[in-house]
């Protein structure tokens, strides 16, 4: 097999120049697979080569299963006789060798490209044995692609990088390109992937039948890069699929026909991941229709596949998308919790609970979802956004590393205990990519993509420090200054976005439906439950327990002491917690009212500086590239000034309050 | 040719019971047509017959040329020696015979319905020679029909019945429902019909060319009918049409394009009625792009239609669809006079300035637009909106006809001047109807497209006693009881629209994109122009000379002054021309905040009361039609309380100041 690099396709994190410490060494490589196809490639590139058994390398990388093991490996290995396990490696350097060792095939692949990210320093100073393992077992990508081309949504829902990367006219895309990605997503430690939109729409209802040989077709194509490949399948499959009169989870022909199905995708596709299911929510089928509970639903699910080791990844994502916006009783952001805090413990183990990071959705800014607190006997998936619904679609710059990494670092139980990435048994998130020649439409929402492999990986890893890799990797030769320029216009993005979107937690404000730039009541006389009830006096959702709807209750000491204080709740999230009056003085000394006015002049002027920094990179990076940036950060800073002055309007409106410092409001 | 009944289509306001007075007695109708048809028809059901020459008739329907004329028909003429003249009609009785008389078939079709209006009394006392003339000499319906399915408009955009009534899968329909619908245009007076949308997609420019089959099709069939077919095409035809580099009104190959093409058209279709144009229009193409004015546009192609005998009608709804919501100087309203009223003068005669009757977009409630005073020696079209896309969508009951009436009775320069139908040449309208069985969605909403023929034929009938007539007709058999019942209902419902929706006359707050529903500040920050700049103090756009954008002066006086002061500005035009404080003391005696609390309370509530009504007429009116109307209005009741809370809850959150008797404000 060759190193998949397709015409027309951005090299992203993977530019041959990456590979120079590599590929100018001599490496002892045996075995055959992708870890040795990259050596030879890269040595290819750079004047390196494989070294023959006995030889002298710089660089060994081996399953420890190889025989003869070099001296230098047998070194590494000593200390560490257990099992280094899946998906895991060795590295270390001593005596002038690098050396990686794993168990499987995959874990080697994670650490050669270790040792690309290190470059150079791969080769240079001592280096005693590390062992590393991935945080959680499943790093997965949820990908809300349709086979069709939806009217409204595109081929992608809410995907902003061109259509599908998967499938284009109603077939498997180009699997070289589909070769590529697996490759990058090797790269940055992704080893799961669904191939479909959890919105499962009537072809795609197909793929788990009739069409399987197209899955198949694509995970043949991911599996040398560790990946596996999981579908999102729809709950009446049943009724849509399998001609019967139901889809009642308890119904014997319905768990028959499940179990035959899934017996089918295991024949077609051995090791096939699993199911991705959006059950009763937004209008998808599910097992309330039965009187059934989603215990019952995901457990079918779980029953059939079982005895393949597959697993159903069922999303927490129910709520009342009906809601009466009068109604100030319900209240969204506690629906999951509600849903499926009380079935903990009813679940079979392969069944994973999907929750997203928030309790709403995907909002620039949330508190984490007391869900994940909330079922010690159940599996948990932390879902979070790799594509940019809310956070600018692609068109801003928001590195959301920061985010993730404030989330799945948050300790319900303060300081002392678990943190999220503990208590998730799965990392996924929802992708960005597309057939898009940089793969994300904006090229710096690569990094994202990039990130999150990482942050999968290794939760505690410093979003900053990823960053720079990212930026080293991705421009490897553009020195010190681009590398400083990128980090300064990226690093703070996400803040950035923060300040000129909807203030302090309070979420939403955006276009209803597309969800691209502000409309402060947009959803707010709508079912979806997403308010803030902003009047003449104050603005902010109270969700206390003593006055509001009871939401902080849903999470465990200290934070629901924390959040129920108007005093002490972080001034972050002060509006999703609290209905404030504009003259309430935060903790950051500013009046509530003053602050949206700052943040926002601030939030608008950094995105008019970012722009100003990436004009200096003109002629330190790729023309095309910085074009297309180029581009986007014009709409940016369009669309940073519509958000400040929309919101800035809409708050004097409300307040009257001016401005502490007389600046123009419309 | 037989009298068209489709299977499946109702008979609106042509059932068979409302030809039983013509179609019991004996009728002498010399010559062929369609009025001889009906006759024949009617008598055939009804146990009536032709009479004979030289026998005693009871009726006499008889072109002037036909001879010899009965001496009934003879005495009606005396005094009226001149000609009758196109499109009328004499109508009298003397001697026991009812007697019609016209110069041409379509003057004789329209006096045919005349009695069948009429139904016994036609037949009862003596009626001395009246002589029937059109208002107007074109009274036409657009459709914004398209050939293909638009992905977001469907195929008629701003339709509420269904598919298009002339097209279907990319072809005509079928002509026996376009020939129907030719006879109930032909009973209420309309006698033009642009069959294609206004904005011209790809396909649909091809009507115009290797097209033009299907419209000559449709010609053929409405002809009898006496309705000429117009089309609607793009100014860019020479370009995506004729292959020319340029569409320049001013080039000569332009021009000889416009004119080669038209006389193919007229070679296909000899009494092809026209153009209709909508030019540097919302995304369309026009002659700004070749710096040429909108007179030398449609000169361009009344040039091309004049030795035919056609006619332009060219939009004048023409302003600038990306402002900015800041900048306060921009005024939609002016924009259609800042563009035109400067051409007067500079049209060609048969090009016709078509104006929608408000300045801004068919609102439940706008001033009548200043072009319409503006341009003496101009052909002016006054544009309607029979299809209900602000008022309701078909779903809610709203009779538009007082509304219509208020606009084309309304006198600029005060009660001695001409008033609105008399500056018109021709009274155009948005149709309301699609391929519904009913014809127009809500069965109700017939009413409207039978009461515009009525207005445009006669704009100075009352509206409630075209109501009455509508109601007779459609539900000849139904008694006085629900006759009384639906004239409660619909009499006064656009006034209870205008109470629940926006008020005052500030209108838009509906939800952007599809128009149905509240969402008060939906337009407010969008580049739409359409603003009400509600903040805590007030609401209202200040339109003033003395401190607003200056469109108060685009009136001549009185309504200068009238509009200019904020005493005499009348109140339901208060919020279009001022920015008022709720505590406002409106004409009324009520404050601004209360009138918009008492209004919506009440709007809501009629909307109820109607739908009560409603249910008591189950069993008095057709089965199907009642649940169809019952469905529709459980959707009118449940909208309008939306719009009652949502605009209520949104004007007491921005001035804080509770309802005075203490109703329930969410």
């Amino acid at each position: 097999m060759t190193i998949p690099e397709p015409t027309g396709a951005h090299a992203a994190w993977l530019p041959p120049l990456a590979f120079s410490a590599v590929g100018s060494r001599r490496v002892f490589a045996p075995g055959a697979g992708v870890v040795r196809d990259e050596v030879v490639h890269a040595c290819a590139r750079h004047g390196g080569r494989l070294a023959d058994v006995g030889e002298e390398a710089d660089l060994v990388l081996a399953l420890t299963t190889a025989e003869p093991l070099p001296a230098a490996a047998r070194a590494a290995l000593a200390g560490h006789e257990g099992a280094i396990g899946e998906q895991s490696y060795l590295l270390a350097r001593r005596d002038g060798v690098t050396v990686v060792l794993a168990d499987d095939p995959t874990g080697l692949l994670y650490g050669f490209f270790h040792v690309v990210r290190l470059g150079e320093p791969a080769f240079t100073a001592p280096r005693t044995t590390e062992h590393h393992r991935p945080a959680v077992h499943r790093r997965m990508l949820d990908h809300w692609d349709n086979i069709d081309v939806h009217p409204v949504m595109g081929q992608v829902e809410r995907g902003y990088s061109g259509g599908s990367i998967f499938w284009a006219d109603g077939a498997p895309r180009d699997l070289d390109r589909v070769r590529a990605y697996g490759r990058l997503l090797a790269a940055c430690g992704v080893n799961a992937v669904a191939v479909n939109n959890v919105n499962v729409h009537a072809t795609e209802a197909h793929l788990l039948t009739d069409r399987l040989g197209d899955v198949a077709a694509v995970a043949d194509v991911l599996r040398p890069y560790g990946i596996r490949v999981h579908l999102s399948v729809t709950f009446a499959s049943p009724i849509a699929l399998g001609g019967l009169p139901t889809a009642d989870p308890l119904d014997a022909d319905v768990r028959a026909w499940w179990r035959e199905t899934t017996e089918q995708v295991y024949a077609t596709i051995p090791d096939f991941g699993g199911y991705v299911v959006k059950a009763d929510s937004e209008g998808q089928p599910g097992p309330f229709a039965y009187g059934r509970s989603h215990a019952d639903g995901a457990n079918l699910l779980a029953d059939a596949l079982a005895p393949f080791g597959g697993v159903v990844h069922w999303r927490a994502f129910v709520y009342n998308h009906r809601q009466d916006w009068r109604d100030r009783t319900t209240d969204r952001a506690r629906a999951a919790f509600d849903h499926f805090a009380p079935l903990d413990g009813l679940f079979r183990d392969n069944a994973v609970l999907q929750v997203k990071y928030g309790p709403i959705d995907f909002q620039v800014r949330e508190p984490v979802s007391p869900v994940i607190a909330a079922m010690p006997r159940t599996r948990l998936a932390v879902e979070l956004q790799v594509t940019q619904e809310y956070t600018g679609q692609q068109r801003h710059v928001c590195y959301l590393a920061p985010m993730w990494s404030d989330v799945l670092g948050f300790r319900f139980w303060g300081d002392d205990g678990r943190d999220v990435a503990a208590l998730a048994s799965d990392i996924v998130a929802v992708s960005n990519v597309g057939d898009d020649p940089y793969w994300t439409g904006h090229p710096l929402a690569q990094a994202n993509l990039y990130a999150f492999g990482r942050l999968a990986w290794n939760p505690h890893l410093d979003p900053a420090a990823v960053l720079d890799e990212w930026i080293d990797l991705t421009f490897a030769p553009a020195g010190d200054e681009p590398r400083r320029t990128l980090h300064a216009m990226m690093d703070g993005s996400w803040r950035t976005y923060e300040r000129y979107t909807a203030p302090l937690g309070v979420g939403f404000m955006v276009r209803p439906g597309h969800h691209y730039g502000p409309d402060v009541d947009g959803y707010e006389y709508t079912p979806w439950g997403t308010y803030h009830f902003a009047d003449r006096d104050g603005v902010g959702v109270d969700r206390t327990r003593a006055t509001g709807t009871g939401f902080t209750g849903q999470y465990p000491p200290p934070w629901s002491q924390v959040y129920e204080s108007l005093a002490d709740c972080p001034d972050e999230l002060l509006l999703f917690f609290h209905h404030v009056p504009y003259g309430h003085v935060l903790r950051n000394g500013s009046t509530l009212i003053q602050h949206i006015y700052d943040t926002h002049f601030a939030g608008a002027e950094e995105a008019a500086q970012t722009r100003l920094l990436w004009d200096k990179l003109a002629g330190s990076v790729d023309a095309d590239l910085h074009a297309r940036v180029k581009e986007r950060l014009d709409e940016q800073v369009r669309c940073a000034g519509e958000w400040r002055d929309q919101i800035n309007t809409y708050f004097l409106r409300k307040s009257g309050i001016p401005d502490a410092q007389g600046r123009r409001i419309h």
